[in-house]
């Protein structure tokens, strides 16, 4: 993707996520489902489009791929997250939070995301370094960074 | 879209951030950039593409487009982020700290996001209903939902 901007994070973030489909294979793969077939059957994505998406987020560090062999059967391959695949939990967490605050249908949000720890709700928060939690009224600007003049 | 798990909130989500170009005209309006021309020069984006993804973000209900007029001009459109568009802040603050921890050069972030109550730097954080903080390394698990059984 060319753009002006694109020495932003948000950028290189987005082209990493790539598109809606990319979201949701990192989504499954989060909750657990790691082998293709398992992923081609649950999201109903076309196998050669899960492949490409695969093999993007193997080449951005996000997914590893890794082989295994069940009795009599040919060698396969599964998915995990890397340490970066997993920094983008938050990522994943803000959108569910957002679709299940605006989209989500009279039944209500379809899954909770607990804390594995003590089975608390996890939630998304804004804080300051300062400790103030930033509500979503409030307002946040953006300044120039850390990055050295040039 | 379609597929199989589609009333997953991240999916709906997915839906509507829809592409990288997306995600980067909702950082710029959130960043003040609000006007077409401005987008259009700031992104480096073709205008009939910027054109369709304004237009999305309208429908979607993230953005609301408002005429200005400048003296002598014609009548011109800005775009400001609805309610529901502010709710999208921590999905773009948390794509912009992935960024800054996974590909940031080696002159570091580009742009630092404050409070603007206490100019302290935010930060996006998971925490538990309990109110404990979630490490990157630690587990959350996804479960079934407040939806009622049908």
């Amino acid at each position: 993707m060319a753009h002006e901007s694109s020495a932003c994070s948000v950028a290189r973030t987005a082209d990493v996520l790539g598109d809606a489909w990319t979201v949701l294979v990192l989504r499954d793969v989060l909750n657990g489902v790691r082998r293709f077939d398992d992923l081609a059957a649950h999201l109903g994505i076309a196998r050669n489009v899960l492949t490409r998406r695969l093999a993007a987020l193997v080449e951005h560090g996000v997914l590893e791929r890794t082989p295994y062999r069940e009795p009599g059967r040919r060698e396969r391959h599964e998915y995990r997250l890397t340490p970066a695949g997993r920094d983008l939990v938050p990522v994943v967490l803000a959108m569910m939070a957002w679709g299940d605050a605006h989209r989500a249908g009279p039944d209500g949000p379809p899954v909770r995301v607990e804390h594995a720890g003590c089975g608390a709700a996890v939630r998304v928060e804004l804080r300051c370094a300062e400790g103030h939690r930033i509500t979503p009224g409030e307002r946040v600007r953006s300044v120039p960074g850390t990055r050295r003049a040039g």
